[in-house]
């Protein structure tokens, strides 16, 4: 397949949706009818840095829609209407056509689901696949957003979902994990894998917790021992988070017994879920969406205006955490 | 330097300007008031495919300022005024961390030129230096910008300035041509180097270009053989361009000549020189910025519905370009 037969060919798996989008594919630039506020974010993944392509069961497939749904991630993070993608591809010697049309249909399905329209982008050659994409998000008035800064002392901590599943399915994507030798069901390998492959982007339950009340709002890409702490430093308050109460993975205790690690430290640390960590005021926590966890509270700073993250252990102690996000490959 | 020391001071170098922007570096995504109608295009530059910079003379700088100038004039081509820019970085093993600063202290000072702010961005490691630029352009109404589809029957065709500097700086940065053995003025090297390196976006004579009546407009990035004849697709009409009325960058003949191609041809097929092509009826023409050199016509499409670029040379006779687009390296 041509450089040239590829770009139609691309092209041809995109649709518009709305009537926002007056111009796109094919002049210049994008032409997009605004809603008073935008809210822009920009990721990319590198082949051997945040994906390995060459792992058995990993499809470009894979790779378009978690490079997709990491960005969605961040609109939904803010409580905004996904608008806009704008996707670049770097693309390597080696690559078939079909799996860069594999990649692209990925991410065209998940902009479908959640009402995205992949308005243009670039395709280059480079060294290794690189996807970058850029999303822009909408709301009516700023009011109708939600950032880090918002938690308040006597707040209550929640995540959204289970954690700790998508650093599971790598370690059973990339060999770290034999499932046969520790005797882990293959239904539980496949929806770990599917944890790490093709995480989901909350939006529609950031904009239900911000109309719930919650006051912060963020989501967890590093894991919540990293994510809490920034949003601990950008609210100048201290969270406290409890091991004990993390909702974690189903199957991730296998997994992590395997690996000879604490599954609660694990799902602290491992990363790429993509739930939403927020906080919300104590009165409002009855008309949160039922998938939320409550997993600490906010404190004012001990240090004022540094606020800081304090883990505590199931036996109620301080429990400093040494891993932190792990590194692909 | 470490990770969060870099990103730490990567952010130090940056300023909003005006008050559009809300939110930006620090939380999932930067918030912006929007203006009625949004306009955007992602770039991207990778190490031996757009730049190289093992060149001698060529700086971390250099590939800051290109890419950054490169993406903005795709606003300038849609006469758009320029907003925000959101970058990223893929940052190989080998590269100092002042290297990384260099490159976006030149965008950030292109951004301070063009009004831009740099609104956010994300840095990861990579295979090798890979530079993402997504630029976000604003207008008050759609009919306040241009397209390629704008071209008519009658039509004068025209540039904004000089071509063919771009590609003859690349041929002396790349050691094609030696400026000593074709004594190659000094000046005239540093001056076509410029041409290639820090290529300025034309977003002031974009705009002047819309109100003097230009009817379609787009950038030269590909070289006006090709461009032009995206434009005459657009505009499903045909696009005559005289080889002989190309206005040709200073110096361009001396490093054609020890090129051993045509100056005319190569103006029109090296690319990368981000100077407008524009068409406009003649009555506007005497209102058009004086920089502007009318090159050429357009006439009906010889095949109704589907636009062709036609090139005469300087005998009257049609000629085929054969080249196009030098790739780099």
């Amino acid at each position: 397949m041509g450089e040239h037969e590829l770009i139609t060919a691309l092209q041809e798996l995109l649709t518009p949706r709305g009537d926002r989008v007056v111009r796109w594919v094919g002049d210049d630039a994008a032409v997009v009818r605004a809603r008073p506020v935008q809210v822009v974010s920009v990721d990319q993944m590198v082949d051997g840095v945040h994906f390995r392509l060459d792992l058995p069961g990993v499809t470009a497939g894979d790779v378009g829609h978690r490079a997709m749904a990491a960005a969605l991630s961040d609109l939904a993070a803010m409580a905004a209407d996904a608008g806009e993608a704008y996707v670049t591809l770097a693309l390597p010697e080696g690559l078939p056509g079909e799996a860069v049309l594999e990649l692209v249909a990925a991410m065209e399905a998940l902009a479908a689901a959640t009402g995205t329209t992949i308005a243009g982008g670039d395709v280059t050659r480079g060294p290794v696949l690189m996807v970058g994409v850029t999303v822009v998000g909408w709301a009516d008035e700023e009011s109708a957003l939600l950032g880090r800064d918002g938690a308040r002392p006597g707040d209550l901590v929640g995540v959204t979902g289970p954690l700790g599943g998508a650093g599971a399915g790598l370690a059973l994507l990339d060999g770290r994990v034999d499932p046969a030798a520790h005797g882990i069901p293959a239904a539980t390998v496949a929806a770990l894998a599917r944890a790490h492959l093709r995480p989901e982007p909350r939006l529609a339950l950031g904009r239900a917790l911000r109309a719930a009340g919650a006051g912060a709002l963020m989501d967890v890409s590093d894991g919540v021992a990293t994510d809490a702490g920034h949003l601990a430093r950008a609210s100048a308050v201290d969270v406290e988070i409890a091991l004990a109460d993390l909702p974690l993975a189903p199957g991730l205790d296998t997994v992590c017994a395997a690996l000879g690690v604490d599954a609660a430290e694990h799902a602290a640390t491992a990363g790429d879920d993509y739930e939403l960590l927020l906080t919300a005021p104590p009165r409002a926590a009855a008309a949160m969406p039922a998938t939320v966890t409550w997993i600490g509270r906010v404190h004012p700073a001990a240090t004022p205006g540094d606020g800081r993250l304090r883990v505590v252990g199931p036996d109620g102690a301080p429990r400093a955490l040494a891993g932190y996000r792990h590194a692909v490959g």
